[in-house]
């Protein structure tokens, strides 16, 4: 089978042939219908050998963290959850599993992902029944649609009726959030984003309003920062309100301006994190298979993968990019 | 009656003689038996004028906010509440009355306090009964150990067998909230203070461990900083482990090192506030009612009020100041 | 003024001219525009003393306890809680109040209520803005509307993507629980009710699904019971699956048919209450300033109350019955 | 080896001989240190072959559902989970396995258990390390200690400063919710049973007071009943105060005396459950380890089984009866 592979540490992933895998016992083969591309995907590329092992990855591998197809021997259309948490351990044994160590590799990152004809499947847990859903589009509830959930679930108790809730970055990531927070909560809803097409496009998926910057003088129940930098982090933490909340998702890596004791919010929380539990790939997906969301993408084939990065860098994608198998 | 008064922004506190205060319809006068003095005392002799005004504050007004005595009509044993949160927002109404805006402003800052010989109420909020618990020494349950169960309250969820919780700064908020961890989980306590004797007094009152510093590659699921320095606030962080908390009571005014997103903890959260809840004030009150937490003071006359202040700056009180009348 | 008054223990009521109310130091006069009629006025006809007393009734009161209107100094067009609850017990000071022992009197039962040209209110607590929505038609969303938020916002957390709620009877109280349901969750709604008006209209506000009874193998994760009766709670408490609740709102009287510990849901909860909390009122006036609730009602006139008790009980007012003033 | 098994629906178990179990792909053999004994197991005896099968057990199977002992590759000793959860369903993904479906069979109930020299073990889940303590003795702490700390963790919310707590019931799993109270609150603790040495025993481990019955007047934050007769369902429903929750663990086949409306507690809950999750389990040990509470067993020899149960029946062992290998 074709799949598309980081083969060795600092070097740009590769179109290789490998054979097809053969389940062993316990594994389950899993034909892929679709795979959506990730950011992540291009700063793996500059991973040093030493920050991945660290992780726990091993090279090499197939990339891909957003896939869904059919199990090869009942042909049951079903998403997989990416990160190889454990099962066992005490995050993974309360709901938590986003806290497992061994989460910190994946399939696609350090275990082979879905940019090939087939994946193994060595854990049901990594299977998520899709119904009627489309497995080529299902990739991306995985992970951007469950990462996006992990932030709104955590805030849904601080936003009663009257409540706003603020989106930076109206993107991927974002587009669900706004989503999500429409249909689980009765919150007014801002999209923070400086592109027009992106503030328009939130108003079209449920957004009451976008805005360009966040104004000084806000004061709101809950942020979530899909973006991360010292601008967004020190706006954001200035516009939640006493007993708020400010979720940072975006990796940009900023700071906040300020002294901690007088800038962030009285009896509010902060509170980051990476990746999202299965229970939110699960829920996610129960909303779309209600009809509850849209999870917007743009179809590439399998001989296209290079230019789909490229317009995904670029921006000009809009939604997710996927690739079609 | 004598009352140890802020008359002027910016001027020092002088003692002075008033009229003996007379309840009109609704209040209740209290007659003082003893009042705590706090270091945020200190700070308010230098507080700009516009800055009090911001907050509500009225000027002049008798210091003291950690006070309790007997009901003038009654002979019954209370102690006050401070802050004048107004009973009647959507904090007020939702058991979260230190996020009302009113009670940036209150008895002894703002209003007049605790350092005379009698305090007028009007709100029978702010009134808790003390049963048989001596209300010369009872003041400081209702701040120093109010605001220090407000942090602990908040961490409960947090700290299930087996986890570990490390208080920085075993002063005197410290040293409550030491006590309150061990009557209320079952976790593992560490103090972390520079003094000595603090590390041994917090031995005493039940720390399982006293270090000088945190050691670096401690992970933990709670860290309570009672400091607030750059060098507390990143090395609490830091050892916050994936799914605990970092709750910032010190106010000296730090900040983190490091960008936030590969800095915070992983399904974290990081919090801060000032101040208490009129609940977090009986629960303090009920716990030393039962015998289950001790309040260490040093007793002062009223004339010593200012050499108190000094001793207390200077760190040579152990435990709480209190001037008795 | 006139007044809709019980003057007697077991007495129907009258109605009366009184002196119009002056209002003392710290009460507020607020004119009535308008008090909806509730089934339990009835019963109140055949309250023995020693019952209302035991409730902390003062006869005779002015009926009413679904009371807006304007205050008469200001204009403000404001909605009334009727529960005379302290402000200052364990209860009232953690956002509670629904528990407070002296919420079981107020205006309208054992105080002096709306059906009346004004009421006098001693309690800020008690005032809630209304803006622009029209204070004829405001007063049931603080009782009717409160008291189903109340059972709705206990089971928000458990109705999470993917689960459904019933609600069993869709009359007043279950039609705004069916539209919380629907603003506040993404769950699938289903109403119960054996009459097909009902099962229609609460279809047209937002219910997924009607049934005239509850079939026998469903197991959902919430059931309200607005009804509650034998039946209503053996099929209640039977259609809820593992982990979920079953809320008793309805006063029937029934009880459960077989042994609790085979019989209650496992890991679930099952709960009951009467009335609702000062922020249960606020956020259902949230709610309806927003536009995403309808509160339907039916207007009669001050000389029509009798007729309006009667329609109540004859089941043929739409909505609930306001007295317009 | 030896196994005390039962071979068929409807009969005695008996002591028989089997081949030593080999571990195949992803299993895990254990030898066995101890197994603790359990009421259920007789009624196990009892139970018609529908009923078990609908249940998903598999006959014969060995009995025995509170195992620990030694990996037998490693030495490290081990307690055993019993419930066969299935870790891929929503209930085992939110850390809720007590309600998986397939736990209703396990180790012991339907799965070989304990009482045999050798355990496979199939799910690396059911494996919990014990350190230093015996695996002689600890099989316990997984069932009679984890199903009382399942009722424990759920009311500690409940359990502020100042609240009261009883256990109605001082035998097995009633002796260990007093320890969990007792360690992880700071409430009042109050065991309720009718013979004194479990009373006088019941004080010993840190109940503050202990009762033979329940006093019609109090009213207390928390009732856990494990013993769920008529009679004490009745007065533990009526014990409980406004807000408060009454859990019944025991299960006798008891009902309430009383309608629910007037009779249940006031905004309070009331819930049921059977067996506990993983983590209750993972709790019970760290709190075993940290030396905190105190696991009180009765040696029996293999030869001794019948024995043993007989005594158990009988009500004359102190704590619970193990098995030792």
């Amino acid at each position: 089978m074709l799949a598309y592979r980081m083969t060795n540490w600092g070097a740009p992933p590769e179109t290789v042939t490998l054979p097809d895998p053969e389940p062993g016992p316990g594994e389950v083969l899993v034909r892929v219908a679709g795979c959506g591309l990730c950011r992540s995907d291009l700063t793996m590329r500059h991973l040093p050998a030493a920050a991945g092992e660290a992780l726990g990855w091993r090279m090499p591998f197939t990339l891909g963290h957003e896939t869904a197809g059919w199990i090869a021997d009942t042909g049951e259309a079903v998403a997989l959850v990416s990160p190889a948490s454990c099962g066992t351990c005490r995050w993974c044994l309360r709901g938590q599993d986003s806290g497992c160590p061994h989460g910190l590799a994946g399939r696609g990152y350090g275990r082979d992902g879905g940019l090939a004809e087939y994946v193994l499947v060595d854990d049901r847990r990594a299977l998520l029944p899709l119904g009627d859903l489309d497995p080529r589009h299902a990739g991306p509830l995985t992970d951007a649609g469950a990462t996006a959930h992990h932030a709104v679930r955590r805030v849904l108790p601080r936003l009663g009726p009257g409540a706003t809730a603020v989106v930076i970055g109206a993107g991927g990531l974002g587009a669900f959030a706004i989503q999500f927070l429409r249909v689980l909560t009765a919150a007014e809803v801002i999209a923070v984003d400086p592109l027009p097409a992106r503030r328009s496009h939130a108003e079209t998926i449920g957004a009451h309003q976008s805005v360009a910057e966040l104004p000084k003088r806000w004061k709101v129940e809950v942020v979530l920062d899909f973006v991360g930098t010292d601008e967004t982090i020190t706006a954001g933490v200035r516009a939640v309100g006493t007993g708020g909340a400010y979720g940072l998702i975006g990796s940009a890596g900023g700071r906040l301006g300020g002294p901690w004791f007088s800038t962030l919010p009285r009896d509010g929380e902060v509170f980051t994190f990476q990746g999202s539990s299965i229970a939110d790939a699960q829920d996610v997906i129960a909303l779309a298979r209600a009809g509850l969301i849209r999870n917007q993408v743009q179809e590439f084939g399998f001989g296209e993968i290079d230019r789909a990065y490229g317009e995904m860098a670029a921006g000009t994608v809009a939604g997710r990019a996927v690739i079609v198998l």
